[in-house]
């Protein structure tokens, strides 16, 4: 039999997936499974998205242009202009998701055995596309008592390398729900610049910020053209994760250039979901007023319930729609398990996303778990209170 | 500024894309421009596809499963079933247009410095994926002299190093149009048996077989359930290239657990297009039966045309739907441009992809171009009228 690739091997299993198979069970035995583990919203998409592709008139479903349609592009400049970031549609390219801007933005400056600095905790796929393109995650770890707030600068600088490349932050942060402020962007500026390497934000989670506090791209910085590559997404956004449009933005020609060339070897984005896409940009502000307040509402409810818990740390999440809280216990994977295989209340169990898969560095995070509050209040306060029943009965 | 990477560097830029500009030109000093050099179809869509797009009733645009929802993965399996395929649902992964399986087939088996060894003329795009991954493509040039047959056994056997992981061949062949016959799939099934290769088969245009010959799939054969990875894709079979659903097959549980773990740092295929594509295949046969009707109607005009032309050879194409043309010129990259620069004729010229983007080996294939007979039977015979004005014209 040939035998699979290295890369293969080394490819992180999705760290939920193991837990999918007891989830089932309980399920088949009767019990309530509640999801903290997903990042999918339950919010409605915009309806003025879903009724452009209702009311398609396509005869013949062709390939669209590999960079997406140059109005659509002018469309999402102007959504940025918005936000106070000022691209043109050649610095856009539309992406099948975030997902596929992250891969392009990671072929286009790294080669295999290159290296990439990421404060963890951070999105567990960006390991897999690291992975799959042999590049070596370098992790930088920031602390749930720090509420996950940037590392200081020199503890980046000691672990930059003749091999690092860029690095790559994910703001407002998942999971840990963190915001930097304009004074942390401005540092990573200014060390990049220093160092000659590409800055790589992933801002899928731009509009959910809260308390009154405003996303800071790291576009809106002056002096950061070349080195800046920005990873967007609609799926957030728009409540429309099964579109998979995203788009990587860049002001530096050379590696939008680049980019395209990826882009055209597997030849455009998906048509249905750009025209969602493309109409998705009419939505009102009200829906996102309405979103963030069910947002805050929700992220209110969960963290004061979760303080009411004995021996629970829990960061404040500032944006995104997660939150990393530490257990008084010494394996979440084990614990996680354990609530679907041996746990109940009254009828009743939760599933969560150990948040050791968020770390690199082993033996991190081992006793946190990553909570993504996109359910009803009703539920979370229900679902912190098994939770709470649940830490008892472990530890007892 | 910080540097891009080598790969990116290296990769292939589209080799028509560099006549757009010209083609642009043309059309704005009023010059019809008539296109033999693009893979979309002008045939309509199933309406049964598009229907169940604009039918839909979502209200929140979900991630679908990694792997494409088991439902529709059991009628992917019922459809290969009607053509002699015999897999399970757990055998097919869902990709985002089969260019994705192409790179997760790759990821899955090689890492950077492995060696794929591919029959050129070849799909360009393959050199994208294979440099995107720091893989080496090693070519072994088929003839137009032998309609592009499998080139000899012992030809591949001359290439294999102790790097090369798979072959991988298209079948029928784009740009070739040849379609392999049962004894050279065994053939090759022999050979990656007795070295231990995986055999990779890029079989989307299986539906389009001419004159009565059928497509002999790599699944077919006993004895290769470890060594088969076929790609396939709804993109032309259908008509619809802008849904961007494939997907992957194999009998090798690893390849397939490894696959996933690409796919699912990738989150998920596009939703509205697996709606699309789940319908399509309730399309009914007379659509295919009219489709192929068409396509040897417009194949034989072409052949027929191109052979009153002089100095020019053409490979008859079995399936579908290009036909590499060898030319009495030296240099087709300078003639296809020269066609839109200089060229005109009762207002009309042609646009043609010049072959050498096909070819890995620098040098061949610089006096052939590909023709796309994806347009309307009298269009063709007016191509190839430009066709013989222009080749006097330009040898003159
Ligand atoms: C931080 C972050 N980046 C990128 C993505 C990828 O999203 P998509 O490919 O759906 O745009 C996600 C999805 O959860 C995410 O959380
Ligand atoms: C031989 C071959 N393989 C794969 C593809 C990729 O097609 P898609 O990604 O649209 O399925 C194409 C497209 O032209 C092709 O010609």
């Amino acid at each position: 039999m040939p035998s699979i690739s290295n890369k293969g091997q080394q490819m992180p299993a999705s760290p939920i997936r193991k837990l999918v198979p007891y989830a089932e069970a309980a399920k088949k035995r009767g019990v309530n499974v509640i999801h903290l583990n997903i990042g999918q919203p339950d919010i409605k998409t915009p309806k003025v998205a879903l009724d452009a592709v209702r009311n398609h008139n396509i005869e013949v479903l062709s390939y669209s242009m590999t960079e997406g349609s140059e109005e659509y592009r002018q469309k999402i400049a102007a959504y940025y202009a918005k936000k106070d970031i000022h691209v043109s549609a050649q610095e856009i390219i539309v992406t099948t998701g975030g997902s596929e801007a992250l891969s392009f933005a990671m072929g286009t400056i790294m080669d295999a055995g290159d290296e990439i600095i990421i404060p963890e905790p951070f999105y567990a796929n960006y390991n897999g596309f690291a992975t799959a393109m042999g590049v070596n995650v370098v992790p930088i770890a920031s602390s749930i008592d720090e509420n996950f707030a940037l590392p200081p600068i020199s503890d980046f600088e000691r672990l930059i390398s003749p091999k690092t490349k860029a690095i790559l932050i994910c703001n407002p942060g998942n999971p840990t729900g963190y915001l930097y402020s304009k004074e942390e962007i401005e540092q990573l500026a200014a060390l990049v610049k220093k160092h000659n390497l590409f800055l790589i934000a992933d801002e899928v989670y731009r509009e959910f910020t809260y308390d009154g506090r405003e996303h800071f791209s790291i576009l809106q910085l002056g002096g950061l053209d070349d080195y800046a590559i920005v990873v967007d997404s609609v799926s957030k956004r728009y409540s429309m994760c099964g579109a998979r449009i995203g788009c990587l933005v860049s002001k530096n020609k050379e590696a939008i250039q680049t980019a395209l060339k990826f882009a055209q070897a597997r030849l455009s984005p998906p048509t249905f979901a750009q025209i969602a896409s493309e109409a998705a940009l009419e939505t009102p502000q009200e829906y996102f007023d309405d979103v963030i307040h069910e947002y805050v509402a929700r992220r209110n409810t969960l963290v004061s319930e979760l303080k009411k818990l004995e021996g629970v740390k829990v960061a404040v999440p500032q944006g995104a729609f997660y939150c990393v809280v530490e257990l008084p216990i010494a394996d979440a994977d084990d614990f996680a398990q354990w609530l679907l295989e041996n746990f109940e209340m009254e009828g009743s169990t939760v599933m969560v996303a150990p948040a050791a898969g968020f770390y690199a560095t082993p033996g991190l995070g081992k006793n946190q778990i990553r909570i993504a509050y996109v359910l009803e209040k009703e539920q979370l306060v229900k679902a912190v209170q098994i939770l709470g029943a649940a830490l008892k009965q472990y530890n007892a």
